[in-house]
C-alpha cells in the first residue's frame, strides 16, 4: 500500500477553489485518488475530503501552502490524526460497548479505545478481559457537578479524539458538553414518530409502531438533538412486546454506533452547523 | 382456485378459544388453511384471522354458531366483502392517486376505486382516463363546515368502505371524522425525529435527518396520530436538498399507502385501540 | 437556478488530473458545484462528473481546452443531451411500463418517453391514453431476423438515447445487441442464489429462498449478464407461493428500474467495462 | 412469567387438525397464546408451532393424546429441549464467532454455546477469554477422513442440538454431513446473480455488483445449497474494492447467523424438504 495523505477543507464557496486545492497538491507531487466535495448552496460553504497518493516530506509546508490561496477562515486539516483514541462512557447495558471491544481486540477499527468508563461496575469484568482500563465513577450519592468534575478528571487523563456514550444514561450538564465539544458521540434509539417523556419504548409499543430506529448523534446542548451522523430502521409488527422492541433496538443501536465510529475515524464525518456532512 | 371462506374474530382472551372455534368449522366441513391469532396478554383480547377451504352454504348459520359459543361482546366477521370499495382524495400531488389508479386499471387490487375528490382540479384529467369520476369539491370561499358537508354528501352517494387520503391536503374536523370512522386512511411523511410545525421537509433538512419514511395510518381526532397500518424508511445523505427529499418521500408515500391499501383490502388489519393488528 | 454545465470525463490517471480539469473549468468562470470522482487504481483509469455553475457560451471551446490538456484517447461530455430520448419495449407485463409513463405524463423524469413497442398488443390503449405512439411488432411467425429487422426500423426513426426493456421477453440476438450498443437496458428478477433455467420464480419458490430482488443492466451478448445499474431486494418468507413471489418480484422491479433511468437520464452512470460507475 | 409449553407439529393436511389439536390441548387445561400454521397446499402438508400457558404436568400423555388423535406418521414435539446445545466450528475469521460469544457471555440466548472448535489455532485464545473450551484440530497433513473422524469424536462428547460453521472453511464430505443431519448450519456470503468457483468476492467486484449479502443455511450434501434460514441483504457501490466487499460482507454474515441462531433456539424452524418454514 502506498502512503495516504488526507485533507479536510472547509470555506467559504468561490470559483475556482478545486483549481487551487489540486493545483497546490500538483506542486506537491500528490496525486489524488478519492475526492469528495460538497457546495451547501443555500449557506455558500464548500466543504472536501481528498486521498491522495504520492511522498509528501512536510505536511506544514502543505498547510501553508493551501491557508495562503484559499480564502479567509478556511479549516484546512492536513493528515489528521490516523488513529484516534477513544473513550467509552457506559451505564448498565453491554451491547454496544461489546461490539465495540472485539473490534478493538481485532484491530478491525481505525481507531483506538483506550479506556472504559461506568457509572456501574458490572461491565468492569468484561472490559477487563481485553485488557482495557475500566473506570467505575459512581453518580450515586454526588450532585451532577461533582459526578461530571470526576468523569472531566479521568477523561482528559486520556486526550480522547472521541468519548462514546454507549448507552451512558446520565444527562451531562451543559457545562460539561462545552468542555468536550464535538467530541462527545451518543447512541439514542428512535421511532416514527418520537416519543417524548418516559419510556418511550412503551409509548411507541402503546402506539403500535412498525418501525424501529437508532440514530448516532453528536451530543449539544439539546438532548438528542445533536447533529445526526448514522441512522438505521428496522421493521416490527404487532407482535414485539415491549421487551421484545427493546432487544431488537439493541441490534440496530450496536451497528449504527460501531459504523458512526468508523466513519469518525476515517474522518468522513464533518460538522455543518446543526448537521453533519458524511463523505462515504 | 377452491372457494375461500374468511373469518375475523376478537374477543375477550380464554382457555379453549382456538379449540371452541376450530371445532365450529370443522361442523362446518371448512378446512383451516391459513391462521394467524395474537393474543395481547396485558389486556387479555384475543384476535384471530382464519382462512378455509371448503364449501360454505350458509355464513349466517356459521355466524350464529359461533356468537352462540364465543364471549359474550365478541366481533365476528364471516366473510367481509371481497371488494371493497374506495373513494379517493386529493389535493394537488399525483403520485399516491397514479400508484392506485394503475393498479386499478390492471385489476391487481382486491379493492375497486369508485370515485376520485380533488379539492383542486388538476387531477380530473388524469383521472378521467382511467374512465373515473372525478368530483372537483373546492375548499375555496367555503367554511370548514360547508365544504365537509359536500364532500360528505359526495361520499354518502359512494358507499365506499374506505376513504383514501391520498396527499389530501385539508385538515378535517372531528364531526367529519366521527362520521366515517375507521374508513379514512391517510399517509403521510415520517422522520427520525418527527418535526412538528410548518414546513417538515425544511426542518428535517435543516436538521441534516440521514432516513425519510412514510407512515400510513387511520384518521382519528389527534391529527396523523391514528392508527399505524404501514412504515417505511429509505436512507438520504446531506446531499438532498429540501426538493430531493420531498421526491424521495414522494416514492416511499406512494408505495407505504398502496402496501395499506392492499392489507385493507384482504383484511388483513384489525383495529385494536391506537394500534393495528396486521396478520400479513 | 442557474443554468448547469456538467462534464463527464473518463481518461488513464494521472497525477494532477483534477488540477487540470479544474484550471480549465476556472479559465472559463465555471464554479464547480458537484464534483464525483473515482480511481479505477488496479486498471489506472480515471472517471468524474462535475457539475458547474456559471455561463458556459463556448461549449466546444472548453470541449477542446480540456482535449488539449488531458491524456490522450480521454473520453470527454460536455453537456450531454439533457433530455435523454426513451423507448420502451414489452411484451405483456404492465407494471414497469405503467410506472414510466405515469413519470412521463407527470413530466418528472428528465428524460422523455418517445414510443412504446410491444411484440404483443395488451399495452397499446394503456399507452395511447398517455398520448404516445404505440407500436405493436408481432414476433409470431417471424424468424428472429425478421422480428429485430422490424424492430430495428421502427427504432431507428426514433433516435432514442435508450432502449428500455420493460418486461421485454424476446431474447435479442448478438447483431440487434451490437447495434445498440450500450443503449439497451434490461430488468430482471434476481435471487440469492440465482436460478437457471426455465421458471426461476418456481426454482425459487421450492428452494425456499428468503429474498427476492431486481436488476437493472445493460444489455450485453451475455443474455443478464451485462453491467449493473441498480438492484434491489425484499424479504419473503414460506408463505409466498410462486404467484405472490412474481407480485412481490413485480414491485421490486419496477422501483429498481425508474431508479436505473433516473441515474441515466442524469448522465450519473458511466460505463466501465462490465461495471457501471454510479455517481449517485 | 408463566411457564410456557412449546408444541411443534408436522403432518400430512386433513379436514379439522386445528379443532383435534386445540380440544387435546384445552382438554389439558392450557391456553394457546401464540399459534403459527402453515398449509403445503401442494403437497399437503400441515405444520404448526404453539405456544401455551397453564400448568403442563405430564408432557408424555399430551404427546400421546396428540398421536392418537393425528394422521398416522405425524411428527410431534412437546416442549423441545429449551436450552439448545452450540458447538461452534471456526477456521481463521473472528467476526461470527466473537458475536456468538458476547451474546453467550450475557446469556441473551436462549441456546448455550458448550464448546469452539478451530482447525487452526488463533482464535484459542478469544475463546478461552469467555472461559469455554477450545479445541484445536488441525487438518494440516491429514486427510479428510482423518480430520472428520477427528472432529465427529469431540463433537460426540458434547452432544450438540447445532452445530454452527462460523466461517469454518473445510468442506465436509457426504458422510460427515449424514451423521450430524439437520444439526449443521453454514453461513455464507450470497451475491446477485451467484459466482461459482475461485475468490466471488473478486469476480462479484469484476462484475460491479450493487447488492451483497448472506445466508444462514442448514448444510447438505449439495455445498451451500441447503435449505435456508435466514438471508439479508445490504447496498454497495463501485467505489468498494474486494476488501471493503468482504468487510461489509462480514457485518452481514453476523447479523444472519446469529438471527439464524436464535430462530433455531427458540424452536421457530421446520425443515421442509429443501426448504425452511419459519415462525418469526
Amino acid at each position: 500500500m502506498n502512503t495516504q495523505t488526507l485533507i479536510l477543507i472547509q470555506c467559504h464557496d468561490a470559483v475556482g477553489l478545486v483549481a487551487i486545492i489540486s493545483n497546490v497538491l500538483a506542486d506537491h507531487q500528490l496525486n489524488i485518488v478519492a475526492m469528495r466535495e460538497f457546495v451547501d448552496e443555500i449557506n455558500n460553504k464548500f466543504f472536501v475530503r481528498i486521498a491522495c497518493t504520492g511522498e509528501l516530506n512536510d505536511s506544514e509546508a502543505l498547510h501553508k501552502a493551501l491557508t495562503a490561496r484559499l480564502p479567509q477562515n478556511s479549516q484546512i486539516t492536513v493528515n489528521p490524526n490516523q488513529n484516534k483514541r477513544l473513550v467509552i462512557l457506559v451505564t448498565k447495558e453491554h451491547h454496544c460497548l461489546a461490539d465495540i471491544l472485539v473490534r478493538q481486540y481485532f484491530r478491525t477499527m481505525q481507531a483506538e479505545v483506550v479506556a472504559v468508563i461506568g457509572n456501574y461496575d458490572n461491565l468492569q469484568e468484561f472490559t477487563e478481559k481485553f485488557d482495557l482500563p475500566f473506570h467505575y465513577i459512581s453518580h450515586d450519592g454526588k450532585d451532577k457537578e461533582k459526578f461530571e468534575e470526576e468523569l472531566a478528571d479521568v477523561l482528559q487523563t486520556y486526550d480522547a479524539d472521541y468519548i462514546i456514550l454507549a448507552k451512558f444514561m446520565r444527562i451531562l450538564s451543559s457545562t460539561f458538553v462545552a468542555k468536550f465539544k464535538g467530541k462527545l458521540i451518543n447512541i439514542h434509539h428512535s421511532f416514527l414518530p418520537a416519543f417524548i417523556g418516559a419510556n418511550p419504548y412503551k409509548q411507541a409499543h402503546h402506539r403500535g409502531v412498525k418501525i424501529i430506529g437508532a440514530t448516532a448523534h453528536f451530543v449539544t446542548n439539546d438532548l438528542d438533538e445533536g447533529p445526526i451522523i448514522v441512522q438505521n430502521t428496522k421493521s416490527i409488527d404487532h407482535s414485539y412486546d415491549v421487551q421484545k422492541m427493546r432487544t431488537a433496538g439493541k441490534e440496530i443501536e450496536k451497528a449504527v454506533l460501531s459504523r458512526a465510529i468508523q466513519l469518525l475515524s476515517e474522518d468522513r464525518i464533518i460538522l455543518h452547523g446543526n448537521r453533519t456532512i458524511v463523505f462515504k
